[in-house]
């Protein structure tokens, strides 16, 4: 016989989903569709028209991507023939196909496949699930919802305009206020990688352990540059460095001549938004690098009082549809973070729009037929009619309903008199 | 060197998604989108409310489900583990995960875990992507999306009335009218079996080959049950019975005692609808059987003029849940074929909304702060405006612009003077 306590582990295990994966109750899945509303709406005002990429690709496309540790986490999906020779195969021969971990590089491929059907300036909308096996951890999922947006076609700066102005117009009808947009180039870290003496060569590898600073903190970053085998004088130089850009901004930047293309982009994009009257702070931030290698230019995050995370982030990469098709055409995407922003939103207990709730209590099983016809026609009044059997402690019962959002209800033999549930 | 046509093969393969994968251009996605929230809306309005379960279920649960024929076309993923030794393992030992199939599945899951924090009927609503390994072919998919609409906790059929109503009530909003709703219920079914002779335990698998009707006519059935070694005297009055049945309708069903539940329950539900107003028309059909193993009483699906597949189906599993968790819970479902009312509303070249679209035209690259500010006052009365670069040639750009569904547009020299694009 079993325990209860093992009985209760069998139980649980049946019931929940794998590690990492989550299921969703009534009133979150409805937080979140009506976030998914407002971000698909907004996008779309804002010229973005959707696509919809498939969730698997080929799992050579996923290996050989610039996805950085991304690819490392890959879901990957066996062949489907009958006879596997597993004793001769290697893992990897056993898989064709894999989960889509972003919805960037599923774009480079939709984009140099339907390129002759697409504007000129093409300018996208994906929303959808993206998988990473990470080891689970609070705020990190192994499927989780992206929003992207994606400008292909524009060389010049008005791309990054764009999606910074349809991001923060999507935060502000989100009823997040009072985020900050940092923004930095990576030619002015690649010169900064540079004056500090680092090797050319060694400019990535330096970028992608300062994206980690939020994290860990300057003295991390010194750490795993220590770890890396870079040299103590040019890491102390690049931390020093930075530290002046901090303080001095884009002028610093100037006078120490280190990206005169980066500094001046940075300043245009920021002159566009900078204004008493905005409900977000936009500034130059040096350390803000993106954990991506594909990234060529501006590069940028939004960040929000008390949250370690961005909320969403994004940059312009250049090369990266010419890595998919051998097609040259400038791009650049911004994406929102969009469980960051769910988990936000219901740490404040947000909800957009109260809706009209009617309960139908039957009092009987009869006359079945003019009970649908009438509650169809109440329909047209209200965002949502239900139909319940009437219980006999009709006091209990409209407590339950009004836990459940119900505002209205009516017994079934007098449908004329609807009366609010207090 | 490679030959055109070797060099479009691989050019190809490269950007397109694997076999069985979709990827959708702007103008599908968006008749997808506005499908989406029409279901969505209409869904919730009748009382069913939404959630979410994972892509990913445990390999164990998708194998020992009772999804008929739909384990044997699992996407399994391969185990996260460094080293898998692959030299000993069968191949469902590399696996651990695998996509879910359907939404049902995942629903009853859902509900032995969350059951306590449900209320004590629960109407829900699922809409998500499934995913089958089937051999890619017109019309099927191996990833699409379903749209289902379930009541747990009730045992009247008042759950199917509610179910047919809220369906019905949705392909009405989608325009989709004049469908016909087929009724049937398992346990005429089942009497049928044992009054044309085959042994009580040959039930489901005849009930299997009978859903086959559609595709394969009568003598495929008759075909497929002589392959199976069944008695042709019995397969003789099965299919005679079934004849007498589509003419009789219920009354035959009385006449020769086939199952008095199951037709006073079909008789009960048709009353409900069978109006001279209504839309679409309800009938009793002998034939509708149903794939799945797990139904225990109705069974319905929508058909449409000229269409071989039902656009929508589904029924009763009252036993269902019993099997995930050994919890008693009567359950009825519908579940909307997304994919097939998609396919429907496309040939109709349907739309649903015409959007106010203005395209902003820079004629020079100066003041792009006040542009900004600009065209956001201008978002509060269109539905989309997008800012261009002008073209040298405007009469050409503002050809593809209508082409983009823009039907409005301004200079932006000349921000006032809005003009239709003729």
């Amino acid at each position: 016989m079993l325990h209860k306590k093992d009985w209760e582990n069998t139980f649980d295990k049946k019931v929940l989903p794998p590690k990492g994966m989550r299921d969703f109750l009534p009133n979150e899945k409805k937080l979140r569709e009506d976030m998914m509303t407002i971000i698909r709406k907004e996008y779309r005002k804002n010229g973005f028209n959707e696509i919809e990429t498939s969730f698997i690709e080929s799992i050579k496309r996923l290996e050989n991507s610039d996805g950085g540790e991304n690819t490392e986490l890959l879901f990957r999906i066996l062949r489907r023939e009958d006879n596997l020779n597993l004793a001769d195969g290697e893992a990897t021969d056993l898989t064709d196909l894999g989960l889509r971990f972003d919805l960037t590089l599923p774009l480079c491929r939709f984009y140099s496949r339907y390129q002759t059907m697409l504007p000129k300036i093409f300018k996208s909308i994906q929303i959808g699930n993206v998988f990473r096996a990470e080891k689970p951890r609070a705020g990190r999922y192994n499927s989780f919802i992206q929003c992207d947006i994606d400008i292909i076609g524009d060389a010049t700066n008005m791309a990054e305009i764009e999606l910074i102005n349809t991001v923060s117009r999507v935060f502000i009808k989100l009823g997040v206020k009072g985020f900050t947009i940092k923004l930095n180039d990576r030619r002015i870290l690649q010169a900064l990688v540079e004056y500090a003496g680092f090797p050319k060569e060694a400019y990535m590898d330096v970028i992608l352990t300062l994206d980690k600073l939020d994290k860990r903190g300057k003295d991390g970053v010194v750490e795993e540059l220590v770890a890396k085998g870079f040299d103590q004088q040019h890491i102390d130089t690049f931390m020093s460095t930075l530290e002046l850009l901090e303080i001095g901004g884009l002028a610093k930047v100037a006078e120490l001549d280190l990206s005169v293309e980066g500094a001046k982009n940075v300043r245009d994009i920021i002159s566009v938004f900078d204004s008493p009257s905005n409900e977000f702070a936009i500034i130059y931030d040096p350390t803000v690098a993106r954990g991506m290698g594909y990234y060529t230019g501006t590069v940028f995050e939004i960040t929000y009082q008390g949250i370690g995370n961005s909320l969403a982030g994004g940059g312009r990469y250049d090369q990266l549809i010419n890595r998919v098709s051998n097609l040259e055409m400038p791009a650049c995407g911004f994406s929102i973070g969009f469980e960051r922003v769910a988990d936000l939103l219901k740490s404040q207990d947000c909800s957009f729009k109260k809706e009209r709730r009617l309960a139908v209590l039957m009092a009987c099983e009869e006359n079945r037929k003019s009970l649908i016809e009438d509650t169809n026609l109440l329909k047209e009044n209200y965002d949502v009619v239900s139909i319940y059997k009437q219980d006999e402690d009709m006091d209990a019962q409209l407590q339950v309903l009004k836990e459940q959002g119900y505002n209205y209800y009516t017994s079934y033999c007098d449908m004329i008199k609807i009366k609010p549930i207090e």
